[in-house]
């Protein structure tokens, strides 16, 4: 018997916000990016709420056009590692970019992680969008989108491999004899390709849960047909139901034509939520937030998705304007989105821009109502679980506090945490050390 | 009137030890090096005796030849930032290599860890001793150890650049009028040099301590040379007061050459202090973990600055054998000086080994003895501090508990912390921001 379905929850964790004017609120905290307490907080409250996981996204190129977040924040291994500090349950997810690193490096930091969490660690694979990225790391070109993908399999497959280093006996630590370790049980990997070459062993070993959680966000057919191979679980956006599900099916049947079990690749849209006593209040709120965005602030937000593309140019009020092939190489299903809207629907750049700085979710409404839209979401399987990003200050405080209790007597969502490792809420099997179970698979004769 | 110098103490934490055999002590937790608990309440013990900072060391390369900790322990970003996070005064220095990383991920995370921990950061530049790195880097071949230091010289000034990307008054977040920060006081650094090229700004701003403490432990001539022009911290290592003082001399005269202040250089020698009631116990429990070295680990510990040479093939009571350059790539000074002292004192492969393995410290003896070999280096200007390393478990709990008191009541170590900041603590000045420096210069006239 397939097991019950069951929700999940994630908090994205963006200091004053993923978007141009949060900051500015009257309850904000203006330096929020860049405050460990309210990180600290917001873990706590997340734990509190029993969510699986804490996310923190990355980038790695700003100029004076990028949003106040991006400009100052922390870097996401020393704060996730910081955060495991002071937390027990809750899974700790961050962002590294395959193209801009070194999988030796990457796979050991996301294993110290792992360990010194006992086994909590998730890492969401991206190939990094922006193409200013190239010039932080003395590249003299950004690798185009699909060679970009072409690297993240091979880093993961590297990473992967480094992580089963040591079996899980490997460490015997025997006093008497003096033998600290079991050479059979150590393994280099000599990974030759096409992008690295490791030699390996990685220097620690694996954690409680086996492996780090695999997460990705590709939207593009090259990035779902990754992420449907390589992740655990899978981010995504959508502003309707029928969106999402249809993206939900489009990635489990990839993942299955992959040989996986669909039920292996949990999908997890992202939402912000904006709860208040009555409707009323809480339109009212998000109004309060969208005014606060000038369409300077649009435009540059716009912009950062077109490679940093300067929209100020055009006449506000005329139709978007033709951009070619213009953010093909940087957000390519993210561009594309837009064109094709804006196209679709006939909307003027300043639609467009305002749309994309100050979008409206459709879970905005009391507690009860928000609470039946994440049920609706989650029983037409347009969701395994949700991300949930503030779009006000105190969203994940009121969210915790007055969404989760009403999902958790409906039954839907947990009271206490079934387990200690991020594999074990998610549900997800620990994978088994592959020199062990190839051992295993030899002496039986398989 | 110059300032009085005063005492500096670090406490290096290297879970199962830097030596071959220490985890088989009755008293050893064996698994310590993976065992974030272990390190958390050294952390704590290490911040009760008011020390400065921790050191976290690293390498990059492991075979079955490697000692017990380096097979399997944490990395020291991740480990630094969870420790940040357990604790409120004491500095946090972990080892970081310039040979295989890149600038803007290194600065970045240092400069995260140190807004992190309020100011607290320490990075100990190395150039990675072991050939065997590149290998897990794909790398062709190990950079020769000169040209390693031209690498970490060009990487250091890069990460520098960065760290002042951002004025300390650059960050506005004026609600009323949207302002968020000043464009004026972002700064790209723009660098193209001969092995790196990075536009910035670094997406992170200063911390309360400016930039991260420099900390360097080179040995060889060009390596005293790197520490005296670019460190304000040198770890380093002798056996006698003698050496040490003349080592101390030799930095703190380089130091003034390159135009700086010999007062702003701070000399480290590691110590291994063993304490005992009496010297009779204290000596006993040098011998109980001597005993547990065999002659095997032994040779393996010493091919290890040999580039993994394999010692088992000579007789273990002939001469020290010839060896060539071999070791020069690697531990310059180190093995230099192995091979010196075997030809002038006549040594056999034997002696050498359990020399290296077993080292005897002169800080053996009664929390008195101890305390007055501190105090005599220091006033003898041997050092300015000491990095203290466990030669028997619980070698920190003792220090901190019988001869950090003493050395307080002899009114040469301080009773409470005087900053939050790690250079507050050793009484380094905050680094004023490049930008700033040149505008007050400029306005000034000069
Ligand atoms: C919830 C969510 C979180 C994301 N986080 C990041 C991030 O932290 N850093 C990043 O560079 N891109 C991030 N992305 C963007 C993706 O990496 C990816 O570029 C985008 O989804 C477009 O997919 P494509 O590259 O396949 O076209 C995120 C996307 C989503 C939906
Ligand atoms: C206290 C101390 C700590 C050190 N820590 C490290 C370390 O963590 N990682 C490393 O690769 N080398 C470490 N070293 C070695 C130095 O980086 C350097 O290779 C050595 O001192 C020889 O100097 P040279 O390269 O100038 O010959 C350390 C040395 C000392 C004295």
């Amino acid at each position: 018997m397939a097991k019950p379905r069951r929700l999940k929850l994630g908090a994205i964790l963006h200091g004053v916000g993923g978007g141009t004017s949060m900051w500015r609120h009257p309850d904000a905290k203006p330096d929020a990016s860049v405050n460990f307490d309210v990180y600290k907080r917001w873990v706590q409250k997340a734990e509190e709420g029993r969510m699986d996981l804490i996310f923190i996204a990355d980038g790695l190129y700003i100029n004076e056009k990028s949003i106040p977040h991006f400009l100052n924040r922390f870097e996401p291994i020393t704060l996730l590692s910081a955060l495991a500090g002071v937390s027990q349950h809750i899974g700790l997810v961050g962002t590294l970019s395959t193209s801009y690193s070194e999988p030796f490096t990457v796979a050991r930091q996301f294993a110290s992680l792992d360990v010194i969490s006992g086994g909590r660690a998730g890492w969401n694979v991206v190939t990094s969008p922006l193409e200013g990225s190239a010039l932080n790391y003395g590249k003299k070109e950004h690798p185009d989108h699909d060679k970009r993908y072409r690297i993240a399999s091979e880093f993961l497959d590297v990473a992967r491999g480094l992580w089963d280093s040591w079996e899980d006996d490997a460490f015997v630590r025997n006093k008497e004899t003096g033998v600290f370790f079991d050479p059979q049980k150590m393994h280099a990997l000599n990974h030759n390709g096409e992008f690295f070459s490791v030699k390996g062993p990685l220097n620690i070993a694996r954690s409680k849960q086996g492996q780090p959680v695999i997460f990705q966000a590709g939207a593009s057919e090259v990035g779902k047909n990754y992420a449907s191979k390589y992740a655990d679980a899978v981010f995504t956006g959508h502003e309707t139901i029928e969106e999402a599900a249809r993206f939900y099916q489009d990635v489990k049947s990839r993942a299955a034509s992959f040989g996986r079990n669909p039920s292996e690749v949990l999908i997890f849209p992202g939402i912000s939520p904006i709860i208040g006593r009555t409707p009323e209040e809480a339109e009212q709120k998000y109004q309060e937030v969208a005014s606060l965005v000038t369409i300077e602030n649009a435009l540059d937000y716009l912009g950062r998705f077109f490679e940093h593309h300067d929209f100020s140019q055009y006449p506000l009020d005329d139709p978007f304007p033709e951009l070619g092939d213009l953010g093909k190489n940087s957000f390519q299903s993210g561009t594309d989105k837009i064109k094709k809207d804006a196209q679709e629907k006939g909307l003027t750049l300043r639609q467009v821009a305002l749309q994309a700085a100050t979008p409206r979710s459709s879970f905005i409404g009391t507690p009860e109502q928000v609470a039946d839209q994440v049920q609706a979401w989650f029983e037409a399987e347009a969701a395994d679980g949700f991300m949930i990003a503030a779009a006000v200050p105190h969203g994940l405080e009121e969210f915790v506090d007055q969404v989760v209790p009403i999902l958790q007597e409906r039954g839907i969502y947990r009271k206490e945490y079934e387990s200690d490792t991020l594999r074990g809420n998610l549900g997800l099997a620990k994978p088994e050390n592959r020199y062990t179970l190839h051992k295993k698979t030899v002496s039986a004769g398989l």
